[in-house]
């Protein structure tokens, strides 16, 4: 069972777990102890401990973790052993470039439609799927269990757009749109601000060249 | 003066307060109470003004903050005062995305460079810039005074990548790549892991739907 209260910090750093994970496997590691998992992590083992703990903890004193459990455990905590269809508004050369890149795809994300609002662009196809006009999202995410919804908009049309996208059912948003949205509080949202991540490269950077 | 521990928690929020400070400004709000910053960052006013007396605090009891001022300081604090300028290394969907945004120019992020080892696209231009062979990136980064140099290429070149950068001289890497960097603890990494982003999202929604 896993706990209902995890902070946001252990959740943003299962993703990572899951990744070395799968390298080890791949590599074909079977067992693997939170000291080792520690050296390749930068993180301390006790850290390790600590974070798999709150998912029940998979591992044996003395044994270490069983590489390919834990792996699956874990895609299954962050709900990616089943599928997920995803929408994209936004049909610009970063909402592309989402839709271009197949790693998505082989983890079970999987890109179904996308709007835009510019005539120009519909119909142009982006990896075989067709760019549509916005009035046809609200039949189109009923239609197809649509359970993600990608803003790659700008940011003056991007918090009126997730309201619209919530009144149709969507229940999680990941927004690229460089604007804080404004949705109910049962609506997941996951941010990615490109530009306060550069920003924050840049205050590391002053610090250094003080 | 700004103190050397700061932790990244706070700096990461740097970027939102000057996003929301340069709101205001631009609706010609003179002042603005840690209060009212609150109420429309979802912040506690305590945390804000917590954050904020970290930079030697701008704010005057029962005034409030002055918001022009404290935008330019932050804005000094993120070094984003003066120009960086940038290369890419991977001139495919994501790096003609972030060479096209606008936003980071206009913060003065000045893309100089993008570089790929496909000679197929040689030549191509993003934005009116050119893109070479990685032969030419020594010489480049030498002789344009670059500081930034941003990674989106597969996970697979990026470390090796990524070490031959830093032995040309470059001191901050913008890391797209789906891989941890392995730099020494001068250079400054900031990861943007865009699959561990969209699992976070899945993490939670899952548990919504429990």
């Amino acid at each position: 069972m896993v706990e209902k209260d995890i902070s946001q910090a252990v959740i943003g750093r299962l993703p990572r777990y899951f990744r070395y994970l799968g390298m080890l496997k791949d590599e074909g590691v079977e067992r693997v102890s939170s000291r080792d998992l520690s050296d390749m992590m930068r993180l301390t083992a006790s850290q390790i401990r600590q974070d798999l703990n709150h998912f029940g903890g998979f591992g044996h004193q003395g044994y270490g973790y069983n590489v390919e459990n834990l792996y699956e455990e874990i895609g299954k905590i962050l709900g990616i052993d089943k599928e997920h269809n995803l929408i994209i508004i936004g049909a610009g050369n970063l909402g592309q470039a989402l839709v271009n890149y197949m790693n998505f795809e082989r983890r079970g994300f999987i890109f179904k439609g996308i709007f835009d609002n510019d005539p120009k662009i519909y119909g142009m196809k982006v990896r075989n799927i067709e760019v549509k006009p916005m009035e046809a999202v609200k039949d189109f995410i009923k239609n197809n269990n649509i359970d993600i919804a990608v803003l790659t908009v700008p940011k003056d049309s991007a918090v009126e757009l997730a309201e619209e996208l919530v009144s149709y059912g969507i229940k999680a948003i990941w927004n690229f749109a460089h604007v804080d949205l404004n949705v109910p509080s049962g609506i997941k949202v996951e941010n990615v601000h490109l530009l306060d991540s550069l920003m924050k490269l840049s205050y590391n950077l002053a610090l250094h060249e003080e």
